[in-house]
């Protein structure tokens, strides 16, 4: 299988198709630490990453917003003291693309994710 | 009365007194975009800023975490594509601190803040 913080993200647009159910408990395992949440009817990535303090997530959160720039794709990221939570979903068909598989599974290779 | 932007920031110990209903009636007409909310018991003071994109509200966002740096006291900032939401509140008393409202008057004056 591919990994998927190897591969491309596609510009998505409206009306492309959601990941599958099968396709997502397929993929999920690459990404273990993600969690599918439906929150207002949407389905979401989202991960908690800890930190020794707020400058670490601080750093962390620039770090994941220029991925964000970079793929054009735009998570929610919550910057906490010691906690920076990313959410990753496509806005334009209100479901999970695979392009935020692949963002999940590279924002867990940013430098700055080990806290 | 003297402006709260103005005003120095205590260092909030436990057991230090949260905000009166009173002192906060009278100082919310100086932070008028500033809504408190109650979440997990615990009352904050959140505030919701619009940008035209989000290389905009990432700049904003590290604003407001260097201000947090600054006075040694930590928001919850949540940075969207062209929103930020900051909500201030104190962990140690599990409410409002007049600090509170301090760093929401010196977030309004952020150069980031007119999106």
């Amino acid at each position: 299988m591919d990994h998927l913080h190897e591969q491309a993200c596609e510009a998505c647009q409206t009306g492309a198709p959601t990941v599958s159910e099968q396709e997502l408990q397929e993929l999920l395992p690459q990404i273990p630490d993600w969690q599918p949440v439906v929150r207002d009817g949407v389905m979401r990535l989202e991960r908690s990453y800890a930190f020794r303090n707020f400058r670490q997530a601080l750093n962390f959160t620039h770090q994941v917003g220029e991925l964000a720039e970079a793929h054009d794709h735009h998570p929610a990221i919550l910057t906490e003291w010691g906690k920076v939570t990313v959410t990753w979903w496509t806005h334009k068909i209100n479901g999970l693309h695979r392009t935020d598989l692949i963002l999940a599974a590279k924002t867990d290779r940013l430098p700055g994710s080990a806290g």
